[in-house]
C-alpha cells in the first residue's frame, strides 16, 4: 500500500457537477477495504501518539473519513453541517460560492475553549468551506492543530486561504 | 458501559425540525470518545466473525456510524446520498415524505449480484428512507444481512415496512 495507489483508486468524472468540471470521485476508495483502512491510518499517523480532544468532520464526505478516523484516535467526533440540520443552538459563518453563497454551522456546545481539534474533509479545492469551519472553531475558542484532507487540488491554490494552518493532503493534484 | 448509557446521552431537541417534532439528537453521543466507540462495537458485533463485503450508510448520520463498523469490520463502505451528489452512473429511488417526495441515490457499480451488505442509520423513523435504500440495494442483486440503526423510535412503525428484514436498534424509544 502507498499513497499512489491511493491516487491510482480515484476516479475523475468529466463535467460534474457541470460542464467544464473533473470531479474527483472517491467512491471507489471507500468500496476497497484494505484501501479505505490504509487512507484512515495516513490521515491519523500524525495524531497517533497524541490525540486531539475532537475530530472535525465537514458535511457530507468529510464524516466518512472523520468518523473512522474518530474511531482510530480514541477522540470525540464533531460535525460542522450546512444550514438547517444541526438541532440544537448553532454558531454560522456564510462564504462565496462562484454563484451565490453557502453557510455552514456548528453547535455552540460542540467545542469549548482550548479543546484541540483536528479538522477533516474530503477535498481541498479552492478553500472557502475549510475556512469557513476554522472561524467557526475558533469562534468556540478551540484550537485547530491540523486539517487533514484526503486530496488537495493544488492548482486551485486554497491552501493560500489558510496561511497560518497545517495542512495535509494524501493526494495532491497539480 | 451499556445500551443505558447511549441512551441517556441523546437529548431530544422539541420543534425541531418544525414545530410538535421532538428531534433526537445524537452529537452528544459522538462528542464522548467512550460512548461513540462502544456504538461501533455494539453495532458491530453481531458481524465481527464473518463481516459482510459492504456496509451501507444513508447520507448524512448514517455516514458517521456507518464509516466507522467499515474501519472496524474491515470491510468497503457504500454512500447511499440525496439526488444529484453522486457522480456516476446511479440508480434511484422516490419514496413519499408527509409532504411531497425525496429522492436517494446509489451508483450503479457499487454493489455487484451477491454482495452482502448490511445497512446502517442513525434512526429508524417511519422507514421510508430504510426501504427506499433496501430497494436500490435489492436492484443491484446485493442480499441484505440486516438493518442496524442507533435509535428506533418504534411508536412510528418503522419497522413494519420492511417485515422480511432483520432489524437492530441499539435505543428504542416507544
Amino acid at each position: 500500500m502507498s499513497k499512489e495507489t491511493i491516487a491510482d483508486i480515484l476516479r475523475t468524472i468529466p463535467d460534474f457537477p457541470k460542464p467544464g468540471i473533473n470531479f474527483i470521485d472517491i467512491t471507489p476508495l471507500l468500496q476497497d477495504p484494505k484501501l479505505f483502512a490504509e487512507t484512515i491510518d495516513l490521515l491519523s499517523a500524525p495524531y497517533m501518539d497524541s490525540p486531539p480532544d475532537y475530530i472535525a468532520g465537514i458535511e457530507s464526505r468529510g464524516f466518512i473519513f472523520g468518523a473512522a478516523m474518530a474511531l482510530k484516535l480514541g477522540c470525540g467526533f464533531v460535525p460542522v453541517r450546512k444550514q438547517g440540520k444541526l438541532p440544537a443552538e448553532t454558531i454560522q459563518e456564510t462564504y462565496d460560492l462562484e454563484y451565490g453563497t453557502a453557510t455552514i454551522e456548528i453547535h455552540s456546545d460542540a467545542l469549548k475553549s482550548g479543546d484541540k481539534v483536528v479538522l477533516v474533509d474530503d477535498l481541498l479545492a479552492t478553500g472557502g468551506t475549510v475556512t469557513a469551519t476554522a472561524n467557526l472553531i475558533k469562534k468556540l475558542g478551540a484550537e485547530i492543530e491540523a486539517v487533514e484532507f484526503v486530496v488537495e487540488l493544488a492548482f486551485l491554490n486554497g491552501r493560500e486561504k489558510l496561511p497560518d494552518m497545517k495542512i495535509e493532503s494524501l493526494v495532491v493534484i497539480n
